[in-house]
């Protein structure tokens, strides 16, 4: 499985003050720190960047490759700043995401195609509202394909985000286990494997003690292995959950076991 | 999911010593630390008893039942010891187990039927050799319950267990895979809610640090927990292990979530 660190967004008010000020030291940092911590790619939040966005997130892009090799994924909903952010990238990046709201379909959605990137897309409905059952969404996954097919986008560019509900919504233990099945289903479903990714601390936003959240994300984190996800969204710096993915490689990976690959 | 302790055995020195001197106070007391540190059930397993096996099964049964109410599962290849020990059992206990041995079908499987009482099957062949895939383990499945509608038993008193096989052998981490389809399938194809074990240590059986065993334990433990497993027999001083059971039942029980249940 591979780790996208979160770290690096708007909500952290280092990265916010760099953002403003425009220094690059703490971005790299961090930057430093997260690839140090095993991420496989870093994910760039600045968040919608209502104003200088293409040049925000131009910077962000090119302050991080200055000082790390890692692969980029880039999270904003503002089309102008992803465009401007994908061209700085050396490497693509992956388009961090759209799904069938109106806005994403018509101005996310095409930057894929343009670049030639993989994006990530939502399994949410048009009016931004969460599935309830397995069957909605993978309903909602077919229709996402459809849209790559109507735009002529190669299917094998979506990575496709279940859309995790926090487990202390009146359904969310029930979702919890609908979206294993979504995730098993997916590729028999699609007819090629299709790359699945999660926004682990979406499983336990809201209230709650913070050791316990980290806990049940990474027991829930092992089930989302055994039903094969590619990708996890989450803090790189929760080592005890980094360490919850190498171990779950270690069984799904089928390949010669090994106590050295073992955390 | 239900926790059987597997502390009460052979191999523990205390436990041998006891039973050699017909001592029941070092047995007693290792019953009520289960019991404290959240065993569900108790499973007393003396080995195969080659002499005096129905007056020592009795003695362990007696003993703990004198300072514990918890249910036990009786664990050894002796039949008479076996018999023995249900009847000195308040309540009926598991019966662990058979499999499609020959000794295990003609002398085991009876006393299931003579006590009525719950039995766990192996699915491992005649020759006591473990399945290779899931399709063979599925087959092996069905023909325990052929046994069951032989001898007139009723169905629901088997537990299956699968037969974990170490991750360290050469097909070990796809087996750990293929065994978490087969708990998923079962009661598809059986027809009803079939009731699944396993024996958790078996995962990691041979060499290996003890501290990276038990982390791999409970990841796949998790796995298990999501594709329905009913019970793990397990060492219940993990208490790690009796948490990621904890956390596990919080996101699979599909009640209200609530911060409390979550350890």
């Amino acid at each position: 499985m591979h780790i996208i660190a979160d770290n690096i967004q708007i909500t952290n008010p280092l990265i916010a003050k760099a953002l403003d000020e425009m220094d690059p030291l703490p971005v790299q940092d961090l930057a430093k720190k997260c690839e140090a911590a095993g991420a496989d790619i870093l994910d760039i939040n600045p968040g919608p960047l209502t104003r200088d966005g293409e040049e925000k997130m131009s910077f962000l892009v090119e302050a991080v490759q200055q000082v790390c090799n890692l692969p980029l994924s880039l999270d904003t909903s503002n089309p102008s700043a992803m465009a401007a952010g994908t061209k700085a990238s050396r490497e693509k990046p992956v388009i961090n995401g759209f799904s069938l709201e109106p806005a994403k379909l018509e101005k996310i959605l095409p930057l894929a195609a343009k670049f030639d990137c993989d994006i990530i897309g939502f399994l949410l409905y048009p009016n931004g509202m969460v599935p309830g059952s397995a069957e909605e969404r993978l309903n909602l996954a077919v229709q996402l394909f459809e849209e790559f097919n109507e735009k002529g986008i190669e299917p094998q560019r979506l990575i496709i985000d279940p859309a995790l509900v926090p487990l202390m919504w009146e359904d969310g233990s029930r979702q919890a286990m609908e979206i294993l099945t979504v995730i098993r289903m997916l590729t028999d479903l699609i007819g090629f494997p299709v790359r699945t990714i999660v926004g682990l601390s979406n499983l336990t936003s809201g209230k709650g003690p913070k050791e316990k959240k980290l806990f049940l994300e990474a027991v829930y984190l092992s089930m989302l292995a055994s039903v094969g996800l590619d990708m996890v969204l989450m803090n790189i710096f929760n080592q005890n959950t980094v360490s919850v993915v190498r171990a779950c490689d270690s069984i799904t990976r089928q390949g010669t076991f090994s106590w050295e690959e073992v955390p």
